[in-house]
């Protein structure tokens, strides 16, 4: 990276400025028919899909190396900081979670694969916002000697790209913490089911 | 639960009425010095600590049952659903994250039990949010006949909570989602990570 990225001011943002995401006033009635409100954020970006955004989680197959995983890292201006993350970002208008997913994979790794799998919808934070996403599960499978492909980045994005072996996936992330980086909880979440796999199942 | 809880209207939220949330307009310089504009939402609940929110994977031991961890289940207006979550809370302003995550724990489910292992600092949402969180590990040992506790929920607290072997987390997750419930996106992750150590490693 030629710069470091860094956040120069935060102020408030008034609602009426605000292009990508919106306050709503939520009016509830709970469980014993009391009237209650609840704040959330809300993208204004959601498309047809009725699905905000997907993540990817890469499973990439080689002859001999270990089944590896692709993870992402970029500067964060919400938390100032180089964020570790699965692939992911936010579906098109007119565009289905699988056909995201399969673009924001190529667009930000380089690498095409074989949807094996995609999530249900799940929330990201359903306790202070309506954001939502899915998960896919893509396959990509190499040769012996594929050459790495090129990324197909927008002008304005800085994204490295890291191959890591799924076993070793938790101990890398941990490792990125002690750096300062700040690792995706989602992400960091997956590599804690598997460290649990391997240490209590 | 005695009614269903449901959102009854959903209107634009002013920043200055906001009470528990707020937007930020952030400045920020890119890699090649470009300055640029992001909007963020952040909670205004953060207290000494510097961390939002804990949630908890619990681990409980048990000398015929295989080992289990514990979901709870409970309506979120933001989302207008019954949402699966692992137990989580907010950190109350002077509490440390391990305080926070025991005391969660036994509010929420009712059982105590020994810390193992809190994460470092993860960020839950950072294209959007400055909300950041802790996964504690919490171990729970059971003797053979240990009445099921009660749990010790704040008034206006509906939460049902579900032991759930580990091996079966993610299956029962998948069928969650089927019948309508939401699963959080973090929870889902993790279980996909188990669910990837059984199928691919």
């Amino acid at each position: 990276m030629a710069n470091d990225p860094k956040v120069t001011s935060v102020e408030p943002l008034p609602a009426s400025e605000a292009k990508w995401i919106e306050f709503q006033k939520i009016s509830w009635t709970d469980q014993t028919g009391k009237p209650r409100i609840w704040e959330s954020a809300s993208r204004k970006t959601r498309g047809k899909s009725g699905v905000d955004a997907v993540a990817i989680s890469t499973i990439i197959r080689h002859p001999s190396r270990p089944p590896s995983t692709i993870i992402i890292l970029q500067y964060r201006p919400p938390v100032a900081a180089v964020c570790v993350e699965f692939p992911a970002g936010l579906v098109d208008e007119k565009e289905s979670c699988e056909d995201a997913s399969l673009r924001e994979l190529h667009e930000e790794t380089g690498y095409r694969g074989k949807m094996k799998f995609i999530s249900p919808t799940i929330v990201s934070d359903p306790g202070m916002s309506t954001a939502n996403m899915q998960l896919a599960t893509i396959e990509v499978e190499l040769k012996e000697g594929d050459p790495v492909p090129e990324q197909a980045l927008d002008d304005g994005e800085f994204i490295e790209r890291v191959v890591v072996p799924i076993e070793e996936l938790y101990e890398r992330l941990m490792q990125y913490s002690e750096e300062g980086k700040l690792v995706d909880a989602r992400l960091f979440h997956y590599a804690a089911g598997l460290h649990m796999a391997k240490t209590v199942l």
